[in-house]
């Protein structure tokens, strides 16, 4: 499936030029890790690995996806807001406003 | 691959009825579910979804492995560590280090 | 000690009709309830309440003050990066290196 | 105000010689640094000062809140938690539930 963004800014957020997928591969390759991440604990849970063990897993699989998350973050700020605000208009109080519901989660989390 | 619990204590601690091994087939369900996460975070990113539903699907991803990891976690305090103490020696000191040391990687990931 | 804002920017960031003062009693109302909580702590500790009591105070203590983290974030996005975004300039990159910089310390504190 | 330790078991898990109440003074003296953080926090806010640089403080404060939380942590599950699973009874079993739950409010927090 590929999304068919409809206008220059969803181009911008979404798949274009400016978008964070100039960094595709990289964030791809860093969530094929951590599915593997994550079978790997289930493996350790089937085979009765030592609990502390998979915490530690854990806590480094955590890790790894906050990195993701503000990776991701950074790009979007980065691309999608600032273009909105650069283009004037309401756009970007929305953009950031999502923005920062998405820090919230994330911190919350 | 099995582990070889050595003593009987090992055994309460990774496989025995008094581990956290009684609970398997639920934590793997939710292993399995959260495998499934990765997997769609994975998909999102290659199909260039907005930036901001990723994110949320992160933290959802990271909540899901914290509930995990806090139900091993009660699991080992329960009984490793109790059993050890239980049982005396300096066995629960080094077992609760263990713990306290997981919970701080936990609470700072 | 008051600032001196020296430029128009700065102003907008620091204490212009823009930046986040305008909401500056609510915050220091907050942050005074903060202290409040704090010293709370202190006396908790000091008269030997029980443990667990502490740390439900102590999480949340944590939690206001992520309250009041991702409130400044978001005044500070809306106006310090919005608005060098709007002039133009490499400003608006700074300003948002600076902005994920200070999301990753709060996400990974 | 002080607390009036009803039972042996009381007094070890509160202010007794096994309880964290040993490590009393250093714990005062890191949380009154604490509070002069929360207050410093207090006064940049009322300064003007640089939204960027208090959101660093506050999540320096955290850290330091964080840091008593799992020091107070590991002394009651040491203490009163292994001494009443030694004891016996149902109350190991009661105190490692509040802890558990004290556990995940400061992971969620």
């Amino acid at each position: 499936m590929t999304t068919v963004p409809e206008t220059a800014e969803d181009q911008a957020c979404h798949s274009g030029p400016h978008g964070y997928i100039q960094d595709k591969p990289r964030y791809l390759n860093r969530l094929k890790r951590i599915e593997g991440q994550a079978r790997g604990i289930s493996r350790m849970v089937d085979e009765d690995v030592y609990c502390i063990d998979i915490l530690t897993q854990i806590s480094a699989l955590n890790s790894a996806l906050e990195n993701v998350a503000l990776g991701l973050l950074d790009d979007h700020l980065r691309h999608c807001v600032l273009d909105a605000a650069r283009e004037g208009g309401d756009e970007a109080e929305k953009k950031l406003k999502e923005a920062s519901d998405a820090v919230r989660r994330l911190v919350k989390s």
